[in-house]
């Protein structure tokens, strides 16, 4: 655990100035609107280690993999959300000297994320070029207007003379990726132009080998200061506008810079995509910093009036839910259903910013809890557009049906180990559950009824093609799979899988049977099609152990050193930082839930003592090293009145990234095990469940904490939830009455 | 199949010119000495599809790995035996044009590899420079001096005007290797010269970031020849002399280069590499190539002498078994302990060169039979000067012992997928098994007495750490392995590893019951661990099935969909060209045997019925696509009474590269492979053991077959076996009087 910044309701904020933790602070510090985003990494450069970034949503490249393809049915390219390049960039001289944190020491240092107006404020004082003077920057990317970027720098001259200050506004596209495969770069740049107070480059992806679409980018900037415009200019790979001016004593100048940006993904050919840069510049050139940040300030206060989470006694846990409810909606607010939600959003490089299972699993159950239902439909529509990609990696596994990919961009798997890509089909199970679970939810069968009703169908047709009849149980069997567990690979039957893949195949034919005349010729699954999942869904092999009365996670599992955790000295912990990958497979040890991955789904469908043993058992194994796991943990032990140890692991999920647990937030955030707080509170410490379209509730408060409050969207209302010492208290904010049921009574709401 | 090749007796020979299999034809024409070697590529150049190889035993380069090393425990590099400089290459002209086969056609096209005299010859006519002219190749890589390669080309002037001819003898530095992970140069070039009829370059291979030692290669060539010497020259990566003269109309001039390269293996500095450079062209100026190639052809002959195998009847079977002795005594003959035999010796890049455990397991079976003791010794020997490495991976996966690698030069693995390198440890009871054949075959106990049982020891120490006790079993369990069978990976209970465990330490104790007390006391095994590895050897756990009464390869294998391969339509063979690797894994097909392998190992502790019931099972299911798996089948098919099957089998193996049956004989040979072939003929038709020491036979004749005869190296003598319509003839052609068993009965051989 490190914490770098201080405990504060809305801020993340802090005083030092700490080069070591340059990497962290840059993750920490992240902003982004869906559309675009960037690390806090410091816009007049910085000649220390660090790591720059700006993305593009949907914006990537097929990295062209160097293992495994050798073997059939291995993806060809691993999917890289690149680089882009930076259109932040500037260039700060006083006095001839240039600007640079790594260079000159900074004092009365403040960097503050305002968790509640979605802007970075930074400040400090600094002597240079033999003056000292004193910088605030200030940036926001527009929740209002996809497209832009606002930039202010104010500059104050503490000395007792005249300051020459020069800064350079550019757009810069000598960017790499520290993650790509062949030391590249990813970007040629078609034109660059500069202008008075207006720069512009349009850039284009490579080509790749794999008929992946070229991506189209422009940027354009303009620029709006005290200083005088004395130079433009281009090189091969960026474009500027100088400016320059004397600041006196105790004076300041004003510096602000706007970017808009316009893609290929939005717009057919250059021209058009020159023509919407020009129609936004000429916009927003009218307007003042201030008034291009009013607008994007309310949104973020309209989100946190539908979904804001109070905790009352422990501000630690306030901050943590607040960071995490606010870098999620950066990173989605269900605009465009043709992005997704990277496991590490625009915060950073690692898991190429593409869509893996984290967003059915783990993200769906958030959105529909905190926003309209067309943020976690689009989600839904995402997979549904993404069919034919689907398809193919079916077909390349020689299967029948659609198998979602692992890690994808545009439907097409592009992870590239085995044991995953091949193996990890629980996936599959999970888009189909997202599909049950948005309908229980809103109540809209819109979705299952025609475009559910077709994935449902063919991710069951893959199922019937993957699963194998063992003559020796009499079952049907899944084998050589890998759960969600990945500290066990290869593994025969595992439970999770097996369940997911019978749920899913009774699901299909309980919506078939509920869908249109014209959907159901459409699907055309015919009668012995039916049969046959049926006779699978009834004869699938689940594992289950009579002397243990559990389930174990797969075959063989029970036949492992069941060693407790406890037992393992703590200098060998985290596992995967100390064992060898061979040691930690052979162990019993848990990297996330598996079979309790499984309780959550089903969580009504197995008794309290069923769901007690299992988890009894599998947290003594259970090392959590996957950030997706302590808070699927706490949400069964809170429903089998674990309430203790529900908070305990509510805690170790809750600050992942500001108490930096994992040691690795460096390279990003965690953004969809940002989920895993809001969970845990609103289904967790809340019991809050969905049966039978009735909204049902259970709280019970922490320890150490005076009282919690949540806001909570469902079918067309807004409810807020409050339990405090004296009991819990439930307010309908907006929309129709609505019946609840609170510890087993019924409540009318009005 | 392809066959492009003539069948005969003693000559791998060919009179088509077909460039589309000229990859295959490079292939098959390789020449080696166990010290270097190369492929059959035409020393004028090629400007078509080909590819070139030259290779210099033990000389190679750590090329870090793209994959994996992320996780702990994983190779940091693979290792590869790196295509060297070029001393081959010539530049021949004929009135100012270049001689080269992809632009001139050839015609009376003759290419032939004699294998009782290890020469290959080439030769051709072809309209040149407005001429016709008659070349003719030689060459042979010197058995009797190892750093001699001799090169002879006769060139004929057919038309009837004076032609001119260029020929420039060139040591070429500019060479790459088409396996390389990062598309660079392996070498350097530290100095180069040319001076009248030598040349000479000194090369080092590139640093690297392993500590793996660098290493310096000097190569010196002489030219003999009729044409008159008119320059020298070099360039950056190349050093070379030029000759040029007339030929009259009918008459021919002859051109003879050789080659000497002396390498930092066997010399400190690289002064001491070129006096031996100088030395040994020093002795070679002197004379001429015939002379030169007499001795060479002497020691081929020798080697015949103790183990030709002579069949009559099948020509193809004939042609078969002498191209596979010729090759695998070409790749290793145990001149030099600190080399070994890589899967494709030097005759392409694949395999990268490299130590497997194929030595141990199909090679060093053969040698024991067709030479001198001395050379499997040295094979042993090469895995106890590498204890240090072995050490050095046991411990990189947490465990204690020795752990040798799958893949390597140096002792330290190099493989790199996680299923193969931290799984496939059936290597290490291969290896220890290998003592045991060594000293069962030979009667000599001074290695297992002393090197020997510090292995066993360290491999016992491997074993007992790496198996865990399963409680619900009562059981010592090894999870997590792949077995032979790389068509099932990361399995549970591999019964072939788990026996292999088990034999290691009964024999491991058994040993160190019979040291010495010094070499007692240097290997400190306690009579506690003496009595835990009792313990785990008395209660491993060996996969049984009372109900089909066989040995499952793995727990979870019967509960597979047991289809057999007849069953599968025959244009999806070969599986892995046709089916996605996650369809291969669940499936039960056998890449190669397993529970057969372990049959083969200790074939006389199965009764006939166990063996018949475990071939009978997976005979059924194995699609052969390891080249050495064909081979062990036939045995045991012979063993237990399937005469025909055995028959069959071995045609599967024996000219697996005269026919391309795998259709990638292109890359290079499968050297380890070709032991099978003898193996078949020796230990399946003919039944030899050694039983306490006695050689048994129990000989039976394939059907179309007239005869077949072997001669065989025996503690000090050599016994030739001849197989007939009228029965067995067994003689002592020399050393002691022996009594051995025939069909049971006794035989007093003198």
């Amino acid at each position: 655990m490190k914490r770098t910044f201080d405990i504060s309701p809305w801020n993340v904020a802090t005083k030092a100035w700490d080069p070591q933790d340059k990497r962290l602070q840059e993750s920490m510090t992240s902003l982004a609107n869906e559309n675009l985003g960037m690390r806090g990494f410091f816009e007049e450069g910085y000649s220390g280690d660090h790591m720059q970034g700006v993305y593009l949503g949907g914006v990537w490249f097929p990295d062209k993999t160097r293992v495994g393809w050798w073997k059939n049915g291995y993806p060809k390219y691993f999917g890289k959300m690149i680089n882009a390049v930076n259109f932040m960039k500037l260039i700060i001289k006083v006095n001839g000297e240039q600007l640079d944190l790594n260079k000159q020491t900074p004092k009365d240092f403040n960097l503050d994320l305002d968790l509640k107006s979605g802007v970075l404020k930074r400040s400090f004082k600094v002597e240079i070029g033999g003056s000292e003077l004193q910088f605030t920057f200030e940036r926001f990317v527009s929740v209002v207007q996809k497209e832009l970027v606002g930039q202010r720098v104010t500059v104050k001259n503490l000395s007792d003379s005249n300051v020459n200050v020069e800064i350079t506004s550019m757009i810069d596209a000598d960017v790499y990726n520290e993650d790509s495969n062949h030391d590249e770069q990813f970007w040629d740049v078609l034109s660059k132009k500069a202008d008075g107070t207006h720069a512009e480059v349009m850039s284009k992806t490579k080509p790749n080998d794999f008929g992946v679409p070229q991506f189209t980018v422009g940027m354009k900037t303009t620029t709006v200061t005290d200083l005088k415009h004395i130079e433009d200019g281009t090189s091969d790979k960026t474009a500027y506008n100088v400016f320059a001016g004397e600041i006196k004593p105790n004076s300041e100048i004003n510096f602000e810079k706007r970017t808009v940006v316009a893609t290929s993904r939005d717009f057919d050919t250059e021209n058009e995509i020159e023509q919407r840069l020009d129609e936004l510049a000429a916009k927003l050139d009218a307007e003042s910093f201030d008034a291009l940040l009013k607008p994007h300030e309310e949104e973020w206060h309209n989100r946190w009036t539908k979904s804001d989470v109070v905790i009352n006694g422990d501000e630690e846990a306030q901050q943590g839910i607040r960071f995490n409810l606010f870098q999620l909606f950066s990173t989605y607010y269900g605009q465009d259903y043709r992005l997704n939600i990277g496991p590490k959003g625009f915060t950073g490089e690692k898991y190429g910013g593409a869509t893996y299972w984290d967003t059915e699993a783990y993200c769906l159950p958030v959105y529909l809890g905190v926003a309209n239902p067309e943020i976690a439909r689009n989600l839904l529509m995402y997979r549904y557009k993404q069919l034919d990609g689907a398809y193919v990696n079916a077909k390349e596994q020689g299967l029948d049906g659609a198998l979602f990919p692992m890690v994808t961009f545009n439907g097409i798997e592009c992870h590239n180990e085995w044991e995953i890509t091949f193996e990890e089909i629980h996936r599959n199970g999970d888009i189909a559950y997202a599909i049950y679970l948005y309908t229980n939810y809103t109540g809209d069968k819109s979705y299952v009824l025609h475009e559910g009703a077709k994935v449902l169908t063919e991710i069951s047709r893959f199922w019937a093609d993957r699963v194998h009849y063992s003559q020796r149980q009499n079952k049907y069997m899944l084998h050589g799979v890998t759960g969600p567990d990945e500290y066990d690979n290869n593994v025969n039957n595992d439970w999770y899988t097996n369940l997911l893949c019978k749920w899913t195949l009774n699901y299909t034919l309980e919506i078939l049977d509920e869908v249109d005349a014209e959907t159901a010729k459409k699907l055309g699954v015919s009668e012995d099609e039916k049969r046959r999942w049926k006779g699978i869904a009834d004869n699938m092999y689940l594992p289950y152990d009579p002397q243990k009365d559990i389930f174990p996670e797969n075959d063989g599992f029970l036949d492992k050193d069941l060693t407790p955790v406890s037992e393992i000295p703590s200098d060998q912990l985290p596992l995967n930082q100390n064992w060898s990958w061979d040691k930690i497979l052979r162990s019993p040890y848990v990297k996330q839930g598996d079979v309790i991955q499984g309780l959550w789904d089903f969580i009504d469908d197995f008794t309290k003592e069923e769901k007690k043993r299992n988890f009894d058992f599998y947290e003594q194994f259970t090392v959590h090293e996957s950030s997706l796991s302590a808070s699927v943990y706490s949400i069964i032990a809170a429903d089998i009145g674990y309430e203790d140890k529900a908070v305990e692991l509510y805690e170790r999920s809750a600050r992942l990234d500001l108490d930096n647990y994992n040691n690795d937030t460096d390279d990003g955030l965690h953004i969809t095990s940002m989920t895993g707080s809001w969970l845990d509170i609103v289904q967790g410490f809340a019991g809050m469940r969905v049966r039978n379209g009735e909204l049902h509730y259970a709280p019970f408060l922490p320890k150490r904490w005076d009282s919690y409050k949540f806001r909570q969207t469902f079918r067309g209302r807004i409810l807020e939830v409050t339990v405090d010492k004296t009991g819990t208290k439930i307010e309908l904010i907006s929309g129709d009455p609505i019946t609840i049921d609170l510890d087993g009574k019924k409540l009318n709401l009005k």
